[in-house]
């Protein structure tokens, strides 16, 4: 259920709503919104009585919630989510560019790549301490030797820093070193996982699952939404098909679809989902078109010589390119978006 | 086998060689490019003997092609092809907008439709006279008499027209009366019609099967090319994946795959994959900025209305609005491109 | 709309709801049972009202068809249908086994390989005189010169010809020489081609697309039966997936679901469906057991020298094993479906 | 690399090479066959010399590996393994028949379909205490309740216990009460479970994942092996597709192409694969007929007040007819494998 306030309720009237809730037993999630606050109500088994709710100051009604998300809906959080790290944003106004290695492999192959990063104006590096594999005989990343060298990065460049945790204790660690936690593809329905990222107290990117619905997905954000922790971005990174000439194939029709029923950004991995190099700029660029909030996106000082994912990682100079593209398209859509949102996909 | 010209190679060579090819008992496919022609040779069992061939004057070279197709690919010809009706072009600089009608279903429906495409300074109309449906119950269109309604289109408009043809009769037919043949997903491998369509004197839009892989499409267009046909122009329209949030799964990543392949150009049919007028716009912008050659786009007066396909239809405003972002996204590709040439998309 | 006649219904009652139906414009198609007769009326657009039919000697009820199929649903008919050629049956009590030469290639291939498939007490064979391929340089068949070897086959062996037709000119030779026609994957919705085989006085077997959901197959051989052909075979041929063990991944699971929904018997296609003849016993084996009506399979004397997938082709000794072993299961199944008709595939 | 012994090898001679082994900072995988031992090494980062064990006695030969897994497959291990717990086996001479509820919702559920179960001379029972559920809303599970009602299943009926472990804190647990521990398919790329996994001391019953390739398969399973638990049993559950009619589309292929690269025994699951309780029947037959080596399959008093997945539970006496047929059906798989070696699945 959710219970909608009034747009003049005031904080007394939101918590005394919440502390009914949880006489009641039941989890309260008030969620803010532009005009008014809406407050989600978890941890029931079946339909709850509105009765308790609907005569308190302050409220408007209480809706019986049909999907079988609450907490991501736009149901309940008609505006966008926005995160914020410091100054670094995704959701908001300005495209986020969140880039790195893929994997951290040294100091040196970071501080080079976050100095191009940074000399670009991006806010947010990208980088892999705990590789998820599917080969036990390969790379599986440097592990908290990694997360200091990505600590270092953020000191030296001022770089907000996203970085993956494969499990609770990676879990634990990415807490104390980053900025945002990543859960990966593979581990989108690692439910355990999602849980403890629940309860963490910094931002979670969610990577879809290879060959994940929409609804899945949401429902996989709603598990860490649910533990209390809305700091979520969605993140596309191609899903398995019969098709060969990518990696995974590209699914950008998801991001206008996620738009439309969930408040949580949704950014695109061009790098994972088409494998390649050279489809990494045009695919960006699709991606921007679409509408979504940010990339994810791998460079290299020298790709030959990556351990992991090399033949996706750009060169510095077409890393360059891409920024100036994506940034005057993403200009484009923003014009159309603030003339057109009658039609426009974040309506 | 492939025989390059040299650049000042005389028409009298190529007409040589061309001849010497046909009284082997081959076909011979001469390609113009734009520093020199090469002459495609098809027709033969396993490996040709170079040896007639290599003496003749103004040869170059006798490559043996290694990849299953030989008329499509970027060996045989580097420069991209590019497909002209009068002004009308696709492949050229100007980005090809073929907007129109799913099926023609009234001469009203069609005038109204023409008029705004025509104002906001498109060259290409699409309208189905031949539907190819699931269902044998369902409206299967207006056959000839649709056909004749597209011509008057043409006349009153100055529009070129682009239309589906579901069999040899149908293609008889559209051959008299259209500017360009589609052939449409369900036949990709309806190899007689393909073959038919070889023999045609019109250019031919072949949409990509809603699971082929990128190599059985290329094979399909060598179908028609290796019938003397060379104006082909490919069609990307959504595969079939576990998806549920779009009617197809639109896979923009095709695009460039094929443009570094295929000399061939290739557009992108936002309605047919997505089902779903929302999502029409933001992919119709993705196409554009991934580098596509054209937009296959459905409008219609009045969508609650149509016989076929309405909820994937533009309204009239929604397509002006589209017309205005496609240009301004496709400005920046073109820009980036000619900058960028040696890594662009397009090399 | 569905006329369903009393049991004691005559062939003069069942005449006149014909002629009624014909004179308001519709298309009859009388269906026999082994109770009753039903009536499907195709033809109309929208509802139409049985206030003509209810009152007729012998009408039982009419009844409004709510699937988009009307003809080849269990609803029109409960009875499973029979494909009957001489002796020769499918969807009858015994297991159909269809075996023979993927293409044409000789007579001596041809023969020889007949040999062994009668020896066997086969009564089908299969063999390709155009074959349908993914490039146009790839050899195409013998057509109507393997036609004329096929006949000397059934003329020597007495085995009954099922082979495909492409198209309409390759429909009318195997409509002249054969005893089922075949429609292929990449035909299954070439709509042109399966209303001409709904007007051929042959069987139909028609083979799933392989990316065709099953209603899509079920409308695909509503296509063929809207015409007035009732004698339609369906075949499972594998789908297109991820997976890049098989060449395509052979699903089952349609098998009994089109039992279910429809009376139409249903074969499986081990060979094409997974490219490799290790794997074609042990999946023809699965498909008896699922309770498929036949099998499709591919043999050849020297599958080294096959001039079109040798690698799937079985040599006659694995094909004897195979069809001891189909047997055997088959017999199973049969007593299974005979003590346990209530929760059986085919209720 | 893989160490193969002579089959007069003796114990000391084994214990060496491990020791040598050991000695260079690797690990040791003796895996003895009928003929001879061989020994695989992991840990090494690029080729490992094999100068220190080719003189050691007893020494046949050293072989690169040269699949990205070493110790799941054949060239390692050529006689295929067979896990037991007590008289229960899967993997040898009886078909493997592992039965019980979907989820353990209370003990009068459980011990009424163990009582079915046992009295059909099955030896193994399924039931999940940690359920995985796409929502967090849905029920998951009686979690060590229902470890202890297995646990008395076991007592009661002489069952050996078959149950899922969602993460590291539930394997702890199932490692205590079960007798198989199951790794469900959404935690098949959960690489830290994996390995929890191999550290086990009980055997693990993999499930691949939705949208697995073989090969990602394999290398899961060399993931719990690598650690040293070589007891793993592989399980098809069916993988994602565009198809509607199932719930997965169940994949029998994969059984056979498993079966000719690893050692590790294959069964299936019918139920979550179809989804739906009258196709699991026919898809179990199938199973058994493409040699798998059992199936795990739901079964409930009383489906409709099921609390998770009751469309697919059969009714007991489905169950009883289903056990009836498997095991005709694995007999006549099993003369011919034993006739017919040659060219069986399990060659």
């Amino acid at each position: 259920m959710l219970i909608v306030m009034n747009p003049g309720a005031t904080e007394t009237d939101i918590w005394r709503v919440v502390e009914t809730i949880e006489s009641l037993g039941f989890k309260a999630h008030p969620m803010p919104g532009s005009n008014r606050t809406a407050i989600g109500l978890t941890g029931n088994q079946g339909a709850v009585d509105p009765a308790p709710f609907i005569e308190l100051p302050g409220v408007a009604e209480c809706v019986r919630v049909t999907k079988p998300y609450k907490l991501v809906g736009r149901d309940l959080k008609h505006d966008k989510s926005v995160i914020r790290v410091g100054e670094a944003e995704i959701g908001g106004d300005e495209f986020a560019m969140i880039a790195g290695v893929c994997a951290v492999e040294s100091r040196e192959q970071a501080m080079l790549t976050a100095e191009v990063v940074a000399e670009m104006g991006c806010k947010w590096f990208r980088g892999g301490a705990f590789k998820p594999r599917t080969s036990p005989y390969a790379f599986q990343g440097l592990a908290e030797e990694g997360l200091k060298i990505l600590s270092d990065v953020r000191d030296e460049f001022g770089l907000r820093i996203v970085t993956e945790a494969v499990d609770e204790p990676a879990l634990d660690l990415t807490e104390k070193y980053a900025d945002v936690i990543q859960i990966g593809t593979r581990n989108m329905q690692n439910f355990s996982l999602l849980r403890r990222a629940g309860q963490a107290r910094k931002p979670v990117l969610l990577k879809r699952g290879m060959s994940s619905t929409l609804e899945e997905f949401l429902l996989a954000a709603e598990y860490i939404m649910s533990e209390g922790n809305y700091q979520v971005i969605l993140c596309e990174r191609g899903v398995r098909t019969f098709g060969d000439h990518s990696r995974f194939t590209p699914d950008l029709s998801v991001i206008p679809a996620a738009q439309r029923l969930s408040h949580l950004p949704i950014i695109f991995d061009p790098s994972h989902s088409t494998g390649n190099r050279e489809t990494v700029i045009p695919m960006a660029r699709a991606a921007v078109a679409v509408g979504a909030d940010g990339l994810l996106v791998d460079v290299h000082p020298y790709p030959e010589r990556a351990l992991c994912d090399g033949p996706q990682a750009l060169l510095f100079d077409m890393f360059r390119d891409l920024v100036a593209q994506a940034r005057a398209i993403a200009e484009i859509v923003k014009q159309h978006s603030d003339a057109h949102g009658a039609y426009s996909t974040v309506k």
